[in-house]
């Protein structure tokens, strides 16, 4: 667009429903300005968007005057439709059924917006700018255990989205059709047994079932978290310390199944639960060695290891922080358009003007 | 190549344990001649070889004259790794581990081989001629119903062979972690409930449990087989019919992990099983949509559906028979070289030279 070669500008917004999160980001830079705002959920979607569009806007005049903007990337909850841009009743953002986010900030900005699911660009950042890039490899598979468990796919360098952009609901994949019942309808979902929620649900019923006078009060219950858990199973508490190895147990079969459907060479596991992997990780490899043949032949050092980049199918600890999500949004505008050649250059790279 | 456009050619071999099926293809008059010997399993690896490379010799002779040979594709039994066309230890080949089945052909050959798993080419084929055709759409997934439970998955027109050519191995997706073995090591795999083998096992278990003298003898139950059983079932035979529903509600939780993950088009399901819809459709139905939101959401009328093609996420029976496999070994080698792009020719047009 313009003469010579300009430093790219990008904003990324990740779309929570408890706060807004808007960084301005250079590939030269990196993140330039993070500015995070409560998510104002009585506003409705149209106070929501003013409130981004307001702080993107700000950001772009702060720091876009020697770069060239190259667009705004937005991670939001889903269920999302894509290329449409448009919200399906998304359980953490009530109103918002039917909402056409990305038509609305384009028409409010009038620059392109470029919107994915938040686990989606997630996995983008830890492909482009984590362990992906470490390892080099061109696919990956991130989970991301939080409140729920959201994943992204990464083939050949691009966000798996799907016919629809739905693709990459690994936190519904059935591990147990028995199991507890889940939010999105079915039962024994990934996200039952491995997110935090369900972390801290397992401890507090194992520690009823004991019945032994062990219960938490419902003050203690509600300041459990996956890191207070983990901290408590350090210290030996049984409850605690089965229910992460019963995640790790869920995770091992969910991997199992990834692994056997897409033989990527690295799957990263992220969010609070995930940052304590001496906890979740001896169950998680114990199932995933014993239900995935693929993962046996293919791990380092297994016969059919060799020609895998990082040497064979790796399992990982992710390696950004939780602003994996805020960064995937900023590269989301320099993701190569859809029409380019696969693996010619990671996301990270700008399009040339 | 040579001047003017000639037409091409091709072989495909089906390499399968108890036959060999070698085909010469073109991509204007389709099948030209298809040839079926016995595997001689005892000839071992390299006898066989020279079994298929014989026949690929005489076909080529016979339709080659005219014609510019584009390759041989070959559909192999797994543990296949991919791009070096190495086996490794496959169950219905002994004495194939650690064979480089690729590298001997083209020795012998001496002209390009490529080797895909044979679901993978089977998919590729309903993909190109099939139903992926008729519904125009560039992803599907297809689950072959056999003695096994083979899966390819065909992602913007190309095979997805993974990062060592072993991904789509969705008959080993865990239906129920405490479910029967399976010879892969795991329990409870796909295969163990939707196979012509595990429907035929499950029938005269359940038989044995009713304990009414309905055990089928041991010469009535060698008879049996997916079609045997379905004609029973139909006759109103209890067991068979428990057998095909609980064999579709395995289907139906294994496509809703296919759903949630990959959010394709069309999965289509094919193989001796998946010729009784009738018996197999209801169950799986009923658990694909209680177990993925996303089939929900994107099934036909669903609200985010509209932009999918063929209207909507589908499960359909394969549109091919049982000659799949042969078909996609014979247009493997007309697929788009790597470095192509995506979206911009179907796998049976003809790479031009």
């Amino acid at each position: 667009m313009g003469a010579g070669k300009r430093e790219l500008l990008t904003v990324g917004v990740d779309l929570g429903a408890t706060n807004l999160r808007i960084a301005a980001y250079s590939p030269v830079a990196g993140l330039l300005e993070t500015v995070a705002i409560p998510t104002r959920i009585q506003a409705g979607p149209l106070g929501i968007v003013r409130d981004m569009c307001d702080a993107v806007e700000r950001l772009i005049g702060a720091h876009g005057e020697h770069r060239e903007t190259a667009g705004v990337g937005v991670g939001s909850p889903g269920p999302l439709e894509l290329p449409a841009g448009r919200l399906h009743a998304p359980p953490n953002l009530p109103g918002w059924d039917g909402f056409h986010l990305r038509a609305e900030m384009e028409r409010r900005l009038s620059i392109p917006v470029e919107i994915d699911g938040d686990a989606n660009v997630a996995a983008l950042a830890e492909y482009a700018l984590g362990s992906g890039k470490l390892l080099a490899v061109d696919s990956l598979c991130m989970l991301t255990l939080g409140t729920g468990v959201g994943s992204g796919i990464v083939l050949d360098g691009r966000i798996w989205r799907g016919a629809s952009g739905m693709a990459a609901e690994a936190g519904h994949l059935t591990i147990d059709p028995g199991g507890p019942p889940c939010g999105c309808g079915n039962s024994g979902c990934l996200e039952a047994y491995a997110s935090a929620t369900a972390l801290v649900n397992a401890a507090v019923r194992l520690a009823a079932a004991r019945n032994d006078g062990s219960i938490p009060s419902a003050n203690e219950a509600a300041r459990l978290n996956a890191g207070t858990l983990a901290a408590a199973a350090r210290e030996g508490n049984a409850d605690a310390l089965t229910a992460y190895t019963a995640a790790g147990r869920a995770l091992g079969i969910g991997l199992a199944a990834l692994v056997n459907l897409l033989n990527l060479p690295l799957y990263v596991v992220g969010g609070g639960v995930a940052q304590s992997w001496d906890l979740l990780s001896p169950s998680l490899f114990e199932e995933l060695h014993r239900r995935s043949y693929v993962y046996r032949l293919t791990v380092a050092g297994g016969p059919a290891s060799r020609g895998i980049p990082g040497g064979g199918t790796r399992v990982v600890p992710a390696h950004l922080g939780p602003e994996a999500g805020l960064l995937g949004a900023c590269i989301l505008p320099l993701q190569q358009p859809k029409t380019s050649c696969r693996r010619d250059a990671s996301a990270a790279e700008p399009v040339s003007s």
